[in-house]
């Protein structure tokens, strides 16, 4: 095992302790198959109370590439594409899943990994605007990432503005949430969950990058949004036997509100990192509030990180000098936090 | 949670306890995503000298459809199709997954949910023999479960048969192995895990209904059979983000020769119960082996019957009687079993 | 070229004089492509008007296969396949283009070629019965041709019945039509244009094995069954650049009767055939009525046969006896016809 | 009919007067369909001899957006992606048809239409370079139009540039000749037709906007590039009953330097107009020196001109100025082309 200091992403633990607990407990009981079983249900009433959508279906998957290849395939006609950022990670970090579905992803500028309502509703305009719109791709939904890979967030008016452009070309809006817990513990974040279930027409709840040990809560609003969607899930390989171990993860997180205590570590431990880089005078980038830290290093800074943390690299800006990411998460410990900052301190005397 | 004897499916319980006792033990462990991590390198080695095909290739998946979809997927130009069963899994029971994924299954009958070699081997050469071939569907790969749906299995003579078809034909063999460890433990086959791995070019060894709380190993016994694997299931949404979770699982299902145990269980309960319903006059069907019993009843008993025990409606064979599915597993407990008994003792006074 | 009597489909020449004679006339004319041209305008509306469906959409498109996979692909659901006879030419003759698509083809009895109401009625409640159907293909199209590829006509009893099925469960029915000229000029069928327009959801018009150089006209009786067909039959490859060449062919089959003319040329000389065969003892099968004849040869007669005339193999009954095909067409001229029974009597002596 | 000026595409009549010629000559001939007619055989191999490449694999296709994506689909694995220009064909006007076949298109910017080989290698050695490539489309293929959508060509040392990257990096290079004949009668082009069999994998020659009815001849110069592509055109219903009728015209039009012939007309036409627009004042603009003429009209211009001449809106350059396209053909008269350019000068005044 490793010995370095454990930043390198958000997913390189097992589960929360709550949840492992509840799964031993549970471990020996019989239950239902995909997602028929008491707990699964009892997840997913927390989730629509959570919500305030007494009616939303819920469906649990496995992980994110899956949630978003499934649910965009389920919502797109053949002939649609979807709307999503540059930079995004079903544009990007897939390996092609939503080509693979048949459907084009229709790049927009990510602005720190963000879509602005009026790129969208420049794309959308200029198709229907096109003489020979019936030659090309139809937009047929939009898909955001909140955090987005840059760990940004959306402010409810930018939320409410893209939801609002996508109700007017009846379009649904569809929100990545795999670090869901995150956005919404941050404190600069005016967006609730009950603002997500209002504003978009569907939306995945993160729970591999938030503590569980896999699973992805698919929310649709609506009642019915997308008829015979377990039939879709088993078609696209997605439906767990044993649907219980998702719905004990979720019955768990949505317990006590578990999956707010998780964010709220991952963004405390963030801020006191982000705080130490300021005072010592490194340069961040995208300004990620959340559990994502995106710090710009010269090579020397970079080869003496490396001996003592994992970190991600993410981009180099030139031949000195790169972006690399640290990670936050709901198992980062304060003791693991001042390390780094010493380490930190270090490499910038 | 129902007080009635569990014995509807293998998959009604979380994992075996020393699966959960690993997962707890290395929970806090920080380690790489994807599969990279030290638990499952372990795993792969272990399932590698369990095949004797050191250069194995090792991948572990989430569940059985899944691993089908993905394997098929990976291995069938578009113009081929897949020869299976016709009441096999792919055929029935998955959704059209295969067809989702482009390809056509080309039934040929299944005698007790097995593929006959004559069959295949007759489709074979009816498609080189006619003129239009090209314009047909070019069979691609024989897809056998073992046990099968019915719970029976190959013969080392049939899964040689079948082998020695695909080998003079150049069609990969590939074997599901959703309930091996059944099948490996049964006292009547003569078929080990290295038979299937010297005979099949593809297969997996199932998790799901043998122990695990999710997850298939898919073996390529041969080194790059399918170069990209990874993008593959990545593509398909079915790559796990905490690989561990699953090679965790395996390493210890690989460890101490549990994977046997667990199928163990499974047909010694089996054995016991299929001896008390035949001497109480039982007429059973499909003649399985393994940890599946297939037992028909009348009408009345069966509504005697589903007052205390869940089990699994097979099908109608006339108004009067039906065909229901007993399924044991690594987690059946003798005192169910024998409570279990009594029951079927009473039903047929 | 071959010096034999060429019977061996209803494909082997160009066009229709007629037809060739408009093209040539119109040749340097300038349009609009894709189909917004004057011509193919003015064949959408005489089709409305023989079909008696003034709101009909109407689309011209290249081939059968093409055609029928286009509109399968968009009429059905990703989670639904394709009820057909199981010696239905899209599950054995189109190298798999609907599971291409992503589609099952759901197989039922081919009788004679033909589809029973009663077949389709019991697969659809098979599926609606079964506990665990949305693990299942969901029935969601019913395919029939007419004629079939065995020759044979539904009557309008027949027709009536599996409408009938189709709107109670609300599964569109949609017919193959390439050799439809044959089937509507046949004395024997009851089945008018209109009545195929009335009953069914979508069918093709068959021009390729009726006369023209190419080209099928897809006709949905009902105005936006399927919305944007245009861009899925662009995605499909399927969209002629110059379709005023496809325009111009059915607007003069569809002129003065054109089409009728073709299909009674057809069926007179097959009638011809047919009852020299049996008037010299040949054993016809499946009962065709159209214009392809499938008669029982001896291996002599075949080889003898084979000398003079081109025609389709079409299975072997015995060691010793085979079936052919004997196609006649728009184009087959008494003067063959007499040689070809010439041949057909010698062949008996 | 329109009484207007026809520039508005190269695709607005039937076919060159030759082929129509020809069609009619063998109409009645009998002869085996699918392709394997002696017409389709002598046009494959005049094909065959113009490419210096005796063992070359031809077939004849429908359409372009047909030809792309049965060649791109073919010649892809199912993660990989196919390299075009951002305002390429594939990327904007086929409706989707390459995801709709599984794969993303990968877009480097387009300069004029054209694809750079420097742009091209920097984005394979991206992918090669990043870490975590496998969870990315792989590169499988590069696209180019030549002529492109914006008129220009290649020339040859950037033909042969792309080449040696593809080449170098094991990836095959595709080139869509939609536009061919007026390419290769381009005195500007030192790319002969010999040059693109042997510095691309495969290739389609253009009949449909160059003088044919419709029709493609794709070729791979390498004998079997991709085995069994004829299963691979059926199954994406691009397969002609009637092969004969593409052969024939691509006979003709490989015959006596006909397809020479025809792009001649087309480039000495729009030299002409060129010429005029120039020495008027008008601003061209792409730099394309084939039969695609771009101009920029104020809105004043476009109106005046739109009553008389029949052209395609391209882009608003502003609120005041278009550009407009006028495309002539192998049917450009020079009468038309004289009025045309009146209405031009007058258009000026």
């Amino acid at each position: 095992m490793s010995e370095k200091l454990g930043f390198a992403s958000d997913y390189m633990e097992g589960a929360h302790p709550a949840i492992m607990q509840k799964l031993l407990e549970t471990n020996l009981n019989k239950s239902a198959g995909y997602g028929f079983d008491e707990y699964s249900e009892s997840a997913r009433e927390k989730i629509r109370k959570a919500c305030d959508e007494p009616e939303a279906d819920v469906y649990f998957l496995v992980g994110g590439t899956q949630a978003n290849k499934t649910v965009i395939d389920a919502m797109l006609q053949s002939y649609q594409g979807v709307i999503a950022a540059d930079n995004g990670h079903i544009n990007v970090h897939e390996a092609g899943a939503i080509e693979n579905g048949g459907h084009k992803v229709m790049a927009v500028p990510g602005v720190n990994g963000k879509v602005k309502a009026c790129d969208v509703e420049k794309l959308i305009n200029d198709y229907n605007n096109d003489e020979s719109c019936e030659h090309m791709v139809m937009p047929g939904m939009v898909y955001i990432s909140h955090p987005s890979e840059y760990g940004t967030l959306y402010s409810l008016e930018e939320l409410e503005a893209l939801s609002s452009v996508c109700r007017r070309n009846n379009i649904p809006l569809y929100l990545d949430g795999a670090r869901l817990a995150y956005g919404l513990a941050c404190p600069e974040s005016d967006v609730t969950l009950k603002d997500i279930a209002r504003l978009c027409d569907a939306f995945y709840i993160g729970g591999t990058k938030c503590g569980a040990l896999f699973g992805e809560a698919v929310v649709f609003p609506k009642k019915n949004t997308v008829p015979h969607f377990f039939s879709i899930i088993k078609q696209h390989g997605a439906l767990l036997a044993k649907g219980r171990i998702a719905g004990i993860q979720f019955d768990t997180m949505f317990n006590d509100n578990l999956y707010h205590a998780i964010g709220e570590n991952g963004i405390k431990t963030a801020v006191k990192i982000r705080r130490a880089l300021e005072e010592n005078g490194y340069n961040l980038h995208f300004g990620s509030p959340t559990n994502q830290i995106f710090v710009e290093l010269s090579n020397d800074q970079k080869d003496m990180l490396d001996k003592a943390v994992d970190m991600s690299f993410w981009e180099r800006l030139s031949d000195d000098r790169v972006i690399v990411r640290i990670a936050t998460s709901w198992a980062t410990t304060d003791e693991d936090v001042d390390k780094l900052i010493n380490v930190l301190i270090s490499a910038k005397k």
